[in-house]
C-alpha cells in the first residue's frame, strides 16, 4: 500500500472537520453492586455527531439473527444521509423481538430530541449480551449526558472508543490525512472486536458469497456522494473486516458505518477520478489497520497469522481454502504452540471446498514484511529446512503462512489468530456468576 | 431403537465365528528412549483375520489429502472380498507421496506372505502423525509377531483395540448377537477416535453432501453379499460416524471396514427381507454406540451434547443448522461451562446455511432419555423457565439440545462435544519436544 499519498494523524473519529464525539458511563450492563468480571464504570455509551448532515454508507452482518439496531440501520442508511450515531456496549439488543426494535428506534429518538434533528438521521449500534432487554432509562440518561460533553479533542474520541469496547483489552482507532486537489481530506475511524469474530457483511444485510461483534465507525470530511461512499466502503470492507477471523463465529451485530460531511470542500469524487482513487487507498488503509487490530486483540489471542493462499482454481476456492485453514481448531491450536508442522494445514486444505492436488502444494512461512519465505513443504513433500529454523518464524508473535496450490490463479488472504486456553477460559464463563456468560 | 431383537455380548471383533485378532508393540512411533508424552510400549499394530474369505464393505474419508492406506483400500474394497486387516497407530502414512503408497502396499504384502493369502485380500489402515515415513522394519516385525499370537479370546480383541488407540483414553468395542431365521448371527466392532473428528465418509472417497482420524473395524459371521453389506454399511455410517464431531476437523485417514465371513450359515439377506432389516438394526446400533464412544472420549471432552434439529426446510438445512451449532467455538465453550444460554445458539443458527425465522425458533434442553424438555426459548422469546433449573440439565455430563425451526420438516442429529482448555493444551504441544506435536 502506497502510504506516501496520505499520512497517519491523531484524533480518531474527530480528526475530520465538523465531527464531535463523547463517551459516558450509564451502567447498561446494570452491574449494580459491581458483581461480574467486567471493569466497573467502564464507559458504555458513545455518541458521534456531525455539525452538518453527512452522506452515509454502511455494511451489516449477514447473520439471519441480526440485532434490532442492524435492522433499523439498514433502512436508514439507504436514505444516504445521517448526522449522528449512538452506540452502546453491554447489551446487543439481539433476539429481543419487537420490543427490541422499539427500543432501538427509541434510542435514536432520545438523541434526536436532544440534538434537535430528525430521528431518521440518527443511526444506532449495539454490542454486548444477546437476548436481554435494553435498559432504556439508563440509555436516556447516557445519551443526555453524552450530549453535554460532545467535543472534538483527542480525549473526547478516546472516551468514545472506550465506550464501545467489550472484551477488548485495547482501544482501536486511527486517522489519516490526504490531499485531494488542493483540499485536505481526513478520515478517522474507531472499532471494537474481541470475540464472535468472522464478519461477512454486505450493504443490505443479504448474504454475499461468504460468511464478533465487530463495530466500526468511520468519519470523513470529504465531499462524496452517498452512493460513491457506499461503493468505496464495500470495497474497503471486502479487503479488511470481511477477511478476519478470531473464532469463526459471525455475530448478530457486525456493523460498519461511514459518515462524510463534506467539510473539507474538495472537488467531487467522481467514479474513475484520481481523487476517488486516493480516497479509496486511504480508506482501505484505515479499514485494514482497524481490522488487524481486532485480530491482534481477539479474545485470548497470543499469535497473529496472515494466511495467504495463491494458485487456487478461483478466488472463491482460494477463500474457501484460507478460511478452512484459518478456522481449523487443530491448526489454530498448533499456532498457539508455535508449531511449524504442515500436516494439519494439508488436512484442512483437503477437506475445504477448494480443489487441491496434494503433490502440487507448497507451504511456507515468513516474518511479516520479510520477503524471504522458508518453505516447509514443496510439491507435496517436506523440504530440508530444519525444524528449528521454521520455529524461529512460527514462534514469533506474528507470521505469514504462504500456501500455493498451483492449480490456477485464485488468491485470498485471511487475517487469523491462534486458539488458546485463555479463549476457552474466558468464554466458558461461570454459571454461578451469570454476568460472566455470553447470553 | 428396538434392542429386543438383539443382545449385547462380549468379545468385540472376535465374537463372530471364524475371526481372530492380535495386537502387538513394534515401536512405530520410534520413541526409542521413551521421549514424548505417549505411553511407552503401548501396542501399536493390530491384525484381524478371518479363517475364510469374507465379503467386504468400506467407507472412507472424503478429505482430498487422503492417506496412502485409504487410497489402497478404496480399490481393494471394490473387489468385494477380503480376509485380513492390518492396522497401525503412531503413523498416519498421510502426505507421504509415492513412497507412502508403496509402504501401504508392502504392509499388506508382508501380512499376505505370512498368512499365505493374496495381498489383494488384505486391507490396511493407519492413524497417527502425518507426513512421516512408515518405519517398515518395525511394521514387518510387528506383523510377524501378531501372526504368531492371533486368537479368538476377549484378551486377543482387547490387545487389538489397544493397538489402534492414539489419544484415546479408553478402548472402544462392542459386540451383539441376533437371530436371523434359525441362525445365530454376531456383529463385533472396535474403533478409535479422540481428535481431528468430524468424519464425512463415502464408499468411494468421493465427496458426498457433507463433511478424526476415526477408524472402525466391524466383523460379522453373517452370510451377506458384499454389495448388500456395502448398502447396509452406508446407511449405518450415515446415522453414526458421519453425525459426530469433536473439533470439526475431517481427518485424512477416516475409515470404516466391515468383513462378513458367512460362518453363521443364515439364509441369504436379500433386499427387503426381514432378516436384512434385523441385521441393519443391529449394525445401526453397533455403529452408533461406537460413534458415541468416540465423542465421549474426544480430546479434552468434558460434556457430550446431542444436538437435535427439527422443522428445517430440508434435511440438508437441518444438517447445516446442527453442524453450525455443534462446531461453533462459542457454543462449545459455553457447553464447557454448562451455560444454558441460547444467544450463541441463535447466533450460530443465524449464520448457518439453514433458513431461519427468528421468531419461530424454539430451544430446549433435556437429560438423555428423559422425555421432559425444558424450553429456554420459544417462538423467538426467552421462556420463564428459571436459569437454575436449566443449569441442572446443562451442567450434567451429557444432555440433549432440542432446536425446532418451525419452517419445514427437515430433521438432523449431531453428536457433539464441548471445547475445553484441555483440548487446547493437548493439541498445542511443545515445539521443544516435537514428539508432542501433530505432524
Amino acid at each position: 500500500m502506497k502510504k506516501s499519498q496520505f499520512k497517519v494523524i491523531e484524533g480518531s473519529v474527530v480528526a475530520p472537520k465538523g465531527f464531535l464525539a463523547a463517551g459516558v458511563f450509564c451502567d447498561i450492563k446494570r452491574l449494580g453492586t459491581g458483581k461480574g468480571s467486567h471493569k466497573p464504570n467502564k464507559r458504555d455509551l458513545a455518541l458521534i455527531f456531525s455539525k452538518t448532515p453527512a452522506s452515509v454508507a454502511g455494511t451489516f452482518t449477514t447473520n439471519q439473527t441480526c440485532a434490532a439496531p442492524v435492522k433499523v440501520c439498514i433502512g436508514r442508511v439507504k436514505r444516504g444521509i445521517a448526522q449522528a450515531v449512538v452506540i452502546n456496549s453491554g447489551n446487543a439488543n439481539a433476539c429481543t423481538g419487537k420490543p427490541g426494535l422499539r427500543d432501538a428506534e427509541e434510542m435514536a429518538r432520545i438523541a434526536a430530541t436532544a440534538l434537535k434533528i430528525s430521528p431518521m438521521d440518527i443511526l444506532i449500534a449495539s454490542t454486548g449480551r444477546i437476548g436481554v432487554p435494553m435498559p432504556m432509562e439508563n440509555v436516556r440518561k447516557g445519551v443526555l449526558e453524552a450530549m453535554g460533553v460532545l467535543g472534538n479533542s483527542a480525549e473526547s474520541a478516546a472516551r468514545a472508543v472506550e465506550a464501545i469496547m467489550t472484551s477488548d483489552t485495547r482501544p482501536k482507532q486511527i486517522a489519516v490525512e490526504l490531499k485531494i486537489g488542493g483540499a485536505t481530506v481526513r478520515i478517522g475511524g474507531m472499532c471494537k472486536g474481541a470475540g464472535m469474530i468472522q464478519p461477512g457483511m454486505s450493504q443490505s444485510g443479504k448474504r454475499p458469497a461468504l460468511h464478533a461483534t465487530m463495530l466500526c465507525f468511520l468519519t470523513t470530511d470529504a465531499v462524496i456522494a452517498a452512493k460513491t461512499l457506499q461503493t468505496a466502503l464495500n470495497k474497503s470492507v471486502a479487503q479488511s473486516f470481511n477477511r478476519i477471523t478470531v473464532d469463526g463465529d459471525m455475530s448478530t451485530n457486525d456493523t460498519v458505518l461511514a459518515l462524510a460531511n463534506g467539510e473539507a470542500g474538495n472537488g467531487a469524487l467522481s467514479a474513475g477520478s484520481a481523487g476517488l482513487a486516493a480516497f479509496q487507498l486511504a480508506l482501505d488503509y484505515v479499514t485494514l489497520e482497524l481490522a488487524k487490530k481486532i485480530v491482534f486483540d481477539g479474545e485470548g489471542v497470543s499469535r497473529f497469522v496472515t494466511v495467504r493462499v495463491d494458485g487456487a482454481r478461483t478466488t472463491a476456492e482460494a477463500d474457501a481454502a484460507a478460511r478452512a485453514v484459518a478456522n481449523s481448531a487443530l491448526v489454530k491450536t498448533s499456532w498457539c504452540g508455535g508449531d511449524p508442522n504442515w500436516g494439519r494445514i494439508l488436512c484442512a486444505l483437503g477437506y475445504s471446498n477448494a480443489r487441491i492436488v496434494e503433490n502440487k502444494i507448497d507451504v511456507g512461512y515468513s516474518l511479516p514484511g520479510d520477503r524471504r519465505i522458508l518453505q516447509s513443504f514443496r510439491g507435496g513433500r517436506p523440504t530440508s529446512v530444519a525444524f528449528e529454523t521454521l520455529c524461529e518464524v512460527t514462534t514469533a508473535p506474528s507470521f505469514d503462512l504462504h500456501i500455493h496450490l498451483h492449480v490456477g490463479h485464485g488468491a485470498a488472504i485471511m487475517y487469523a489468530a491462534d486458539l488458546t486456553t485463555e479463549y476457552v477460559e474466558f468464554n466458558k464463563g461461570d454459571v454461578n456468576d451469570p454476568s460472566t456468560l455470553g447470553g
